[in-house]
């Protein structure tokens, strides 16, 4: 019985984690659709995370996902045919030396890429080029100062200030979501028009609660711990008090808000 | 022709403030509506800012609107005559010793009223008992915490600050928004159901830069200069420095984000 209530319940919970990662596809990528036959470079592609939504809402579109990483190409491979898309061309590239003739995309998609960039403008203008007239970008980025909660905590913040200063002096922006607008501007680009789209966890969404607040989040400043401590940003035990008190915030009465951003913008010529 | 150009510019700039003023109302109002014949109680009307529309939007439900300052009772009464709605009837009322039956209203509206409140809990259990059962309340309150911008300057969050702290020794909360559904869940209401309404505001929507980001948002901290100087929170150079940030944001390349909380809840027994 007991072993059957726990399966039961893991069933219950694993629907629950499926639902929040729906939650945020959807949230992210539901207005994301490419018509039979366009051509879309996605640049940074990772291991594919955003590929398989990407192929799946788009049948009929031609991807062709890049990234930088060679491992991260194969492994973004393997996990597409294993999930049978054929309407994916993987390769290893990097952004500032691709091959591509100019205007050969009739659009390019790029989410969680400009983070880790030391020069997200020159980014923006180099892919702008492989993009045909009438043709389009679409941007994702997180921000990591969208972040408060309740209960508030200066520990919390202190944490997460960490990692945006550790994303800093690897050459990134933890913080760019909230620049999308002026960085496409200042590229040339057209009709930009940013959306924000919030994730706001309370208790009774348990599944956020679990899969965004402590697995998402709070997982990821908790990884930045040792290169904290290391490069003397914080002492380990206001690190650690920022880290319970962002725990804190996954009971029953806390609160989580975080704000993806997400751009649309037309190459006019 | 000049003249005219100016007319034609001014006409344009008004329209574009009306619909700034129009698209907050459609952020926080949209979705409420109340049926004919059901009475409901606003609780902190002030002078009627969100009074006419309540009961616009819902002609035929039966208002009562009550604050415990008479001059802006008669304020909002006087703009409500004018506006011609017969739906609401007027009240000077303190919410800590109302004189309303228990159960007598179907539903209870709240908003920017719990922010001044040094006991948002009790207040909540007070307004419960005045709604029958299977009635509804609704809240909403804004969270200066939830402000964000490009570019982020520290003085403008020391100047937010400031404000807060300002509140906070009034016997209020200025981050108060996020804390709804752990202060429903409190008094004991079900269903508790949150919903955050983000303002983002980029140089493509200049109603907004103007309307919100400078005239309400900008104009609000700017107005406890004096407050939070003779407080000694903060010196006069930083102060003014962030509110210089602050208007910075309204920059073309400038961006700036703030989310209202609109909490929906059941009266179950």
């Amino acid at each position: 019985m007991g072993n059957e209530y726990v399966h039961g319940y893991n069933g219950k919970e694993n629907e629950r984690l499926s639902d929040q990662a729906d939650t945020l596809v959807e949230l992210l990528h539901s207005d994301t659709f490419y018509p039979a036959g366009s051509t879309v470079l996605e640049a940074g592609c990772g291991i594919g995370a955003q590929t398989m939504t990407l192929a799946a809402k788009s049948p009929e579109a031609l991807f062709t996902s890049i990234d930088i990483s060679q491992a991260s190409v194969d492994e973004a491979e393997k996990r597409c045919d294993e999930l049978g898309y054929k309407n994916v061309k993987f390769e290893q590239a990097d952004i500032f030396n691709l091959e591509f003739k100019p205007e050969s995309f009739d659009h390019v998609f790029v989410c969680f890429v400009l983070e880790h960039l030391a020069n997200p403008v020159d980014t923006m203008t180099i892919l702008k080029k492989l993009i045909r007239p009438g043709g389009t970008i679409t941007v994702i980025e997180g921000d990591h100062g969208s972040a408060y909660f309740y209960p508030d905590s200066v520990y919390a913040h202190k944490a997460i200030a960490c990692q945006v200063e550790l994303q800093k002096r690897a050459g990134g922006n933890a913080m760019i979501g909230r620049e999308l607008y002026p960085l496409l501007v200042k590229a040339g680009f057209n009709e930009v028009c940013v959306s924000p789209r919030m994730v706001y966890v309370d208790s009774s969404s348990p599944g956020l609660v679990e899969g965004f607040t402590k697995k998402t989040f709070t997982a990821m400043i908790e990884g930045v711990r040792e290169k904290a401590l290391s490069e003397k940003l914080i002492s380990a035990a206001d690190f650690d008090c920022g880290i319970a008190d962002l725990y804190r915030t996954s009971e029953s009465d806390g609160v989580f808000c975080y704000t993806f951003f997400k751009a649309f913008a037309l190459k006019q010529d």
